[in-house]
């Protein structure tokens, strides 16, 4: 493609006009609003708008009013013929060609370094949804669970897992989160409990989408039109607590092991930048029941990189490359699953996959498998070593695709830095 | 108490002016707003801070800005100081020595028939999360699923077991809802699961609270406080698909089989209406720990009755009666235990209690319970017989405390009607 913008972007940068991420940021000036990223700069569609540039869009009527918005979820209730005009015309005014490129008084008021925003979280998360859709962390876990041979549970294969996760503690990259303290076993001989912070804090590697358009009670989403549903994505680490989960989690799953936090990143990537790096996902077997079969290729070649910076250390460390081609069930079967006893979908509502470990050791996508439950430390510089999460650690998701075009599509940071419990007990 | 209204309410009337519930109403001529129930009628609190008439409340600024609202987020948000006067500054105005009775200008304008009204849901629900804190309900479905020696899990007595909900299929009494479709096991011995309408559709009685004021990320209620924290109760009735909850919630909890709908019943009760009706709850051994235990009696004596219409019946049948008082866990220790690790609640967050059921067959609060799993009929009128609910069948949850002074503080009712799978697989 030779889209090309009179913005510079370098190579590596994940923001080319092919990406055009939507997030909602502030400056010092301006009140939270909605913005595309481009390279190291936001393009502020409040103000775009305001100019009259998006007034020929189709479909999209007051955009000075939904992009004058804290919150995406306007927008994102307009549907995916909307979103993809609405791309195509930034994509045009960013674009070498446009005359907006002269405009040094309109580029002022439009364009924002990203170093001078404040990110925001994109939506008002009315439910969270998180699937356990990855079968090499399923198995893995399990494994550590129950054995090899009750690794996965009889339903696995069958339908996507998913459960609902809190949506009050989503918060956006950069966000510091506090350790938890909880109920946890200390000997597995003994079943009573004490109580203390988390010992035993994790990350989990996992990308997110984001509900569009939804569907009324009672009705579905087929299959064949769950990609029309999808607004896009971004990367979820939905922190655990292993110590606690592992103790409170029967019969009715986790709960406070999860919901004191879960980060995502600030842009959402649409379906559309992304739909250059559709895969072939993994061969299923047994088929999937009518309503979870896909007629078409459903995976999508995206990078994944987990990177640490102990609180001892100046730098981060890669501790694991995964990829979100390996994810056993798609996301148009999570949205099919997930509305097809009558669930309605609301726009800005969060779906993310569950961990995404690939099929090598290296590739895993939690402290859990990448040390075995505890058993192996992973080695940093000076000798600096972990198993689980430390006080003052920090932790960034990074996720990307490159096309063989050149350019790269990226998520940005997915960071989170651990502050100790701030109780003794 | 001698406090008397001068609107005639029933002896057998839900709501006295001893109640004072909030809700949020509309009428032909009136848009969603913030009202209170008093006999058969609604006090119109946005006409009643029109007139003026509670300029004077502490706390409470702007109520027209307040009350004008279609949920009660805004007023929840206040803290129970506020809640508390304002509730007492309604029940002058509606006491039989008030001048407005005579005002019958006014009157016109601030009362309406609850006839001739709309209820809506309360609430902006954010979170939504369930209990599971009746320990003759864990005890009953236990038996059923692992035998009597395993029927409850280490965990149980340690802890108030939760999981968070689906807040978008949260409606208020009188919405219809559909049969939900799904996976579910033919038989135990061959773990292929088929598709279709759900065969074991049951109810749960339970009984919801709201949290009113919140707390921060990384910070806890403390159970001494967690009663200031609590704006009020209402019934709820969470719907549940047997045959899709068995085979999907391993390990990570219900889903598809809860998230379809859950209904409440539209009046929250405040607890400082309910404050009469405090009694010790049961004996908790093992001793909880420290960040679980009650100092003062925390559980409240609520009568509650499922009553049921089968689709071929003209009348509502008593199918169970319980009571709030036997439930295990209280509802400032489910509040303590979620806030425990951090994570955050807020203004209009709702929880409830789990299936409330009592210790005799008679006072079970599911159908699962009370066929026990199938294996009884329920016998009604003419004939008909039920284990689980058919299309078209009617359910109605009510609840009521009985005053020593002769008056009956009550929920009001939460009803809803079973509609055909809209779908025929």
């Amino acid at each position: 493609m030779s889209l090309k913008s009179f913005i510079s972007v370098p190579k590596d940068s994940h923001f080319p006009i092919q990406n055009i991420p939507f997030g909602v940021f502030s400056t010092a000036e301006k009140s939270p609003r909605v913005g595309v990223a481009i390279g190291d700069q936001i393009l502020d569609l409040y103000e775009v708008s305001s100019a009259g540039l998006l007034d020929n869009v189709k479909g999209l009527k007051d955009p000075k009013a939904v992009f004058g918005q804290s919150t995406l979820n306007t927008f994102m209730s307009l549907g995916r013929p909307v979103w993809r005009s609405t791309r195509s015309a930034i994509q045009e005014l960013l674009s070498e060609k446009n005359q907006l490129k002269d405009n040094s008084q309109l580029l002022g008021r439009v364009l924002v370094p990203q170093s001078k925003s404040r990110m925001h979280l994109p939506a008002k998360i009315g439910d969270y949804t998180d699937f356990y859709s990855s079968r090499e962390h399923a198995t893995n876990v399990g494994i550590m669970f129950r054995g090899k041979d009750n690794a996965l549970q009889p339903n696995w294969l069958h339908l996507p897992v998913g459960y609902h996760g809190r949506s009050s503690s989503i918060v956006v990259s950069g966000t510091d989160i506090h350790r938890p303290a909880g109920q946890r076993l200390l000997s597995k001989d003994k079943p009573v409990p004490s109580f203390a912070p988390s010992a035993r804090l994790d990350i989990e590697l996992e990308v997110g989408w984001f509900v569009g358009t939804g569907n009324e009670p009672g009705q579905r989403i087929d299959i064949k039109n769950a990609k029309e549903h999808i607004f896009g994505m971004v990367l979820v680490n939905d922190w655990s607590a292993r110590d606690i989960q592992a103790w409170e989690y029967v019969p009715l799953g986790p709960f406070l092991g999860k919901n004191f936090g879960t980060t995502i990143s600030p842009w959402i990537v649409t379906l559309d930048a992304l739909e250059e790096f559709v895969v072939q996902g993994p061969t299923q077997s047994p088929e999937p029941l009518a309503y979870l079969k896909e007629t078409v290729p459903s995976a999508y070649d995206v990078k994944l990189e987990v990177h640490i910076k102990p609180a001892e250390s100046t730098k981060f460390q890669t501790v694991s490359e995964s990829n979100m081609k390996y994810m056993y069930w798609s996301i148009t079967q999570q949205l099919a699953h997930h509305t097809v006893g009558g669930c309605n979908m609301q726009p800005g509502d969060m779906c993310a996959t569950g961990t995404l470990s690939g099929p090598e050791p290296g590739s895993y996508g939690s402290l859990l498998e990448i040390t075995w439950s505890g058993a192996n430390k992973i080695p940093f510089d000076n000798g600096v070593e972990r198993l689980f999460l430390q006080d003052g650690d920090e932790v960034n998701l990074v996720g990307y695709c490159d096309s063989a075009s050149g350019y790269r599509i990226g998520f940005g940071n997915c960071q989170g830095k651990i502050l100790p419990c701030p109780y003794s007990a």
